[in-house]
């Protein structure tokens, strides 16, 4: 099985990921969001790349139907209902709404993604069920989704933790950069607290006082869904 | 010390270079040719984008100044004096020429990079020198040049052994990348063969013949200098 891990959202290009099943991985915590959205009944998710894009999406819809949720520099947006916590995501807020969801890095990274052939939902909550989705495939992108251009290490161990998953029960042949992550990820032992100590977006998380979502989203295949990103029809489980 | 590592070089932006000390790594073997060609008594290189530039170029100059060098998909391109094998630029072929260059990764990274304060050159050949370049800096960037737009494991660990050389004689604080990066270094115990067995544009270069290539290349602090790019006067040592 082939494959490719892409660094961060900005380095996604058409080629790289058309007609292809591709992963989007954003753990700290648009993915963490998105998974835990849909597993307490979500409706469906329609990921925004810009704030504007959020509030005109929201303008057509009825207004009991949806709420309008989103982060800027990890805070919640001026006047939307939810943030980027998946902690505030509980099901008797959340159950059978629409949510417009416009964050820094992940939506930025599916909806970069509309030309490949299935756009799938990642982070440590469900990386078993993702490896079951995928193990079959003959080739798979994992897009590492990053923060502000840049790779963050969240993304990339998880990657990694997928593609040593997926090595138990097939040859795999990582690009350089699922060389060198998985690499890590087995020297560690699987050891997530200590290998993402130095992460510099998970402490940005912490300093900013979001404990409890680092420590919740760095949780393994507590979810069995994975998400689905459909064009036209937003996140469904 | 802060150090940014950048994957590959379409994914350089003005302002991760801008006013920055930056090191341009191409390992494999742009880079490796920069250093070895001045270190053998080249003038001055001149690093090209396109084939068409390097030949604008060739035409100012007088015939028996300069040599028309680089390669495309590694072989040496059509009517060219030199391709990209550093064993090709022997000093009494080269001593005071101006050397035209245009290659796949490394001169279009090193182009990218024009806006920052200080463009270094750098590869295993001549780690140790680059580090005594750099460590009284707070801030520089390693710029690995990459293959096609893809991250390449060669570059990485170049960029990762100097910043373990680096760390020996100050503190150090890298991003998220070159994090990992140093963590694979260290477990390997800078065993260069075996860390980069599974590289793959070292691979391709091995089944193209490029044998005696990855041997040099992969030989490092053979050479003391440190090529400078300067804009509008080219790569001098």
């Amino acid at each position: 099985m082939k494959i490719e891990v892409i660094p961060f959202f900005t380095a996604i290009n058409k080629k790289s990921v058309k007609d292809k099943t591709v992963v989007v991985i954003d753990v700290l915590r648009a993915t963490s969001v998105m998974i835990t959205a849909l597993e307490n009944g979500v409706k469906e998710i329609i990921p925004c790349q810009t704030i504007e894009e959020a509030k005109q999406i929201a303008k057509k819809l009825h207004p009991d139907s949806f709420l309008l949720c989103g982060e800027r520099n990890a805070k919640k947006i001026n006047n939307f209902d939810l943030g980027n916590s998946p902690l505030e995501y509980k099901s008797e807020l959340v159950k059978d709404k629409i949510i417009i969801l416009t964050t820094t890095n992940g939506t930025k990274a599916l909806n970069k993604c509309i030309e490949a052939k299935e756009v799938l939902v990642g982070a440590f909550l469900n990386t078993i069920t993702i490896v079951e989705k995928i193990k079959r495939l003959n080739e798979v992108v994992l897009v590492c989704s990053g923060t502000n251009g840049k790779f963050s290490l969240d993304d990339g161990i998880c990657a990694a933790m997928i593609m040593h998953e997926l090595s138990k029960t097939k040859t795999i042949i990582p690009d350089d950069l699922g060389y060198v992550l998985m690499k890590t990820y087995r020297n560690s032992r699987g050891d997530l607290k200590p290998l993402l100590k130095d992460c510099y977006h998970l402490n940005y998380l912490l300093s900013q006082g979001y404990i409890e979502d680092v420590e919740y989203c760095l949780q393994t295949n507590i979810i069995e869904n994975v998400p689905v990103f459909i064009q036209g029809q937003g996140l469904v489980n």
